[in-house]
């Protein structure tokens, strides 16, 4: 397959695409707004690969040219720019194509986080992955999933993962697909979230894990695992 | 120290209670609105004990007759009768007493499961072990722990835990007593969540935890790790 990351230059984009090359055999490119920048996220991603001795490679591109050739297109991108950015690319992604959405919009409070989709009334009235699929084409389903990873594990690849990747969405292909794609990282292991009006519960998880970290300085880069 | 477990004759205080008594050198006493309920599920722990050569004793009391004794108070009762529970040992309630809240308002949706403390406007605008702490006498701190376990797993004593307890509330010396206690039981790790305000966040982790459950049948009686 195909794997377009896009806002692949950020930090959980980097991540998944040097766990994905690592790991697995699809083909990778990592989008941005800025095609050289992406081209040079791409390079160094390929520089980190070469130097562990690991084979897969990186490709950079214009975020619109990298959704119009993939199978899978990543959102890798904060909550906030998260619609403008499915806008950008929408009628470049396939129709076969599946979207997915791992950001979480997260309002910090005096001692943690709560998380809150962008212009949702509460917590419960929306999710990041809700916006997704309001702002893709109909065909085209969309899969909240990664949202628990933290990126700086993610990107370190001595580091174990050993956690969850929960996998939310309305399309239950599209969700195994996501889920299998999940799996073939090493120490990942994907759940069935179900339909994306479980989204928030999911979307929440992050927040708490940020309010975790903030409250204990040692739970550093920390991820969950349902046991 | 002593601890008092109210409606320990349910599912989760009996598996704590399990716990508690056969982990720790505590004095555990469960407690019911009615004292001849108490003193038979104290008296069947008794034999589960027993039966496993475990020599940790369960003692069976009136509610307000087991708060009265106790250091730490577990509210061990779903959350819409945790209030009145709470009234009715108030009074009884030592000074220097610490109440736990494990309970979690659940709101089923089509999918899943929501948290929503019961009366409360929305997700973020309350917690269970807020209500609680509302009707809990002002000197006495509240601390809201054990929301995660699942009640089948702590009752069967020969399954590990090997998961977290999320501990949060206001009062640090609080925190950090229940989660000492929380410690004692094999397989437990406390993790410090922070003041009350993160309650919502805690709570919303047990509906997750259902809605993963209910999508995964093969999920039974699952509880977290954070790592």
């Amino acid at each position: 397959m195909q794997i377009a990351i896009l806002g692949g230059t950020g930090d959980l984009g980097g991540g998944l695409a040097l766990r994905l090359a690592a790991d697995t055999d699809h083909e990778v490119v990592v989008g941005s707004r800025d095609p050289e920048r992406a081209d040079e996220a791409a390079r160094s991603y390929g520089e980190t690969l070469a130097e562990r001795g690991l084979d897969g490679t990186v490709r950079g591109e214009h975020n619109p040219d990298a959704a119009g050739g993939a199978e899978v297109v990543v959102l890798a991108v904060p909550a906030e720019p998260v619609v403008e950015t499915v806008e950008s690319v929408a009628d470049r992604v396939a129709e076969d194509a599946i979207v997915v959405s791992p950001a979480v919009g997260l309002e910090p409070h005096e001692a943690g986080f709560r998380a809150r989709a962008p212009h949702a009334e509460s917590e419960t009235s929306g999710s990041v992955a809700q916006l997704v699929a309001n702002a893709t084409p109909e065909a085209v389903p969309v899969v909240g999933a990664f949202h628990t990873l933290a990126a700086g594990r993610l990107a370190s690849l001595d580091d174990p993962l050993d956690v969850d990747a929960l996998v939310v969405g309305d399309d239950a292909d599209a969700r195994a697909t996501v889920a299998g794609l999940a799996e073939e990282i090493d120490g990942l292991r994907a759940i069935d979230a179900g339909p994306l009006a479980n989204a928030p519960g999911v979307e929440s998880l992050t927040a708490l894990q940020l309010t975790l970290m903030r409250q204990n300085p040692e739970l550093d880069d920390v991820g969950v695992q349902f046991r």
